[in-house]
């Protein structure tokens, strides 16, 4: 079932970094992304794939983490992402994605809980340096990274509390809780 | 397999008209797009759902179809949507709604597909008009239609010709052909 998948497919900040994915897995996922919907059928996204440790190491210092966790500077060393996919736009084809990169990242994701992985969006990119790094030419413009391994938190949907506070936060067995509004509270009107 | 829905979830614009579809099946596909991932959990997409004859009958006019077959001005009487989720903005939450509509609506029409359904999504909306159609207020902006039915029509992914002509096509058959871009042309690098 989808919502098994779409229920599994939370934010996870913390992997078993030891557990390596292989570049083949990766393009797999880049392949449910390419399949995906895109607007005018442009398909002006473009990726690259890191999965080997080095790079992956040089990449996570990039990286904003969970801003809502101000006393967390992001996963240790052991626990952090085994690979990256680096959603790009190529400015050759367009200059708006319009949702394009949040078709193409849902349906990566969820390939990824489906192998048993698990991801995060992170848009917190310090662009110029992951450029430079990963050698991206100024035609791709940097507009998210999707951050994979093989997750070792448990993240836990809730309710809304009465005060309406959506700051997802930790407990003290280091369990994610993230508030989700009620449906009754997002459909607005049935006609 | 994630992959077979992902195939199949293309863009329909031709529908049994008939094979009306229940508000709950509506409200299953929104609930996956609350379960969907949303930055900073700000979950600033809210949901108004179309289902009665009447009301769509009034919608359809609103909406915009398939650009590129410009001898086509949308779907007959018959195949016309049977059913529409409107995705709407809360400017009282966000003013800016990054990729939620994306993620959310990945969910939503991978959710159709599974269920023997199909969409599209419709970004070219007369949206003044739908508002007052609707009765949407201020508060929310029409950000996409998502237009659901029972497809009638067959739409085939192909490969990118070598002219790179990304415009999809309807072959004498009807058939929608859709040119999609091979995926080593979408992966720029792996390191």
């Amino acid at each position: 079932m989808l919502k098994d998948l779409v229920l599994h497919n939370r934010s996870y900040r913390r992997f078993d970094q030891s557990t390596r994915i292989a570049p083949e897995t990766l393009r797999e996922l880049c392949d449910l992304a390419r399949l995906s919907s895109s607007g005018r059928n442009a398909q002006p996204l473009k990726y690259m794939i890191v999965s080997s440790q080095e790079e992956c190491a040089k990449v996570y210092p990039t990286l904003g983490w969970a801003g809502y966790l101000k006393e967390w500077n992001g996963p240790e060393e052991g626990e952090r992402p085994a690979a990256y996919i680096v959603i790009l736009g190529d400015t050759a084809i367009a200059s708006n994605y319009g949702i394009d990169a949040g078709l193409s990242i849902q349906s990566m994701t969820l390939g990824a809980v489906e192998k048993g992985l698990g991801g995060c969006i992170i848009q917190t990119v310090r662009r110029e340096e992951l450029a430079k790094i990963l050698d991206i030419s100024s035609q791709f413009e940097i507009l998210y990274v999707v951050a994979l391994g093989k997750p070792v938190e448990e993240v836990v949907v809730e309710t809304l509390k009465p005060d309406g506070d959506i700051k997802y936060w930790r407990d003290e067995q280091h369990v994610h809780h993230v508030p989700k509004r009620e449906l009754k509270d997002l459909i607005i009107a049935e006609k």
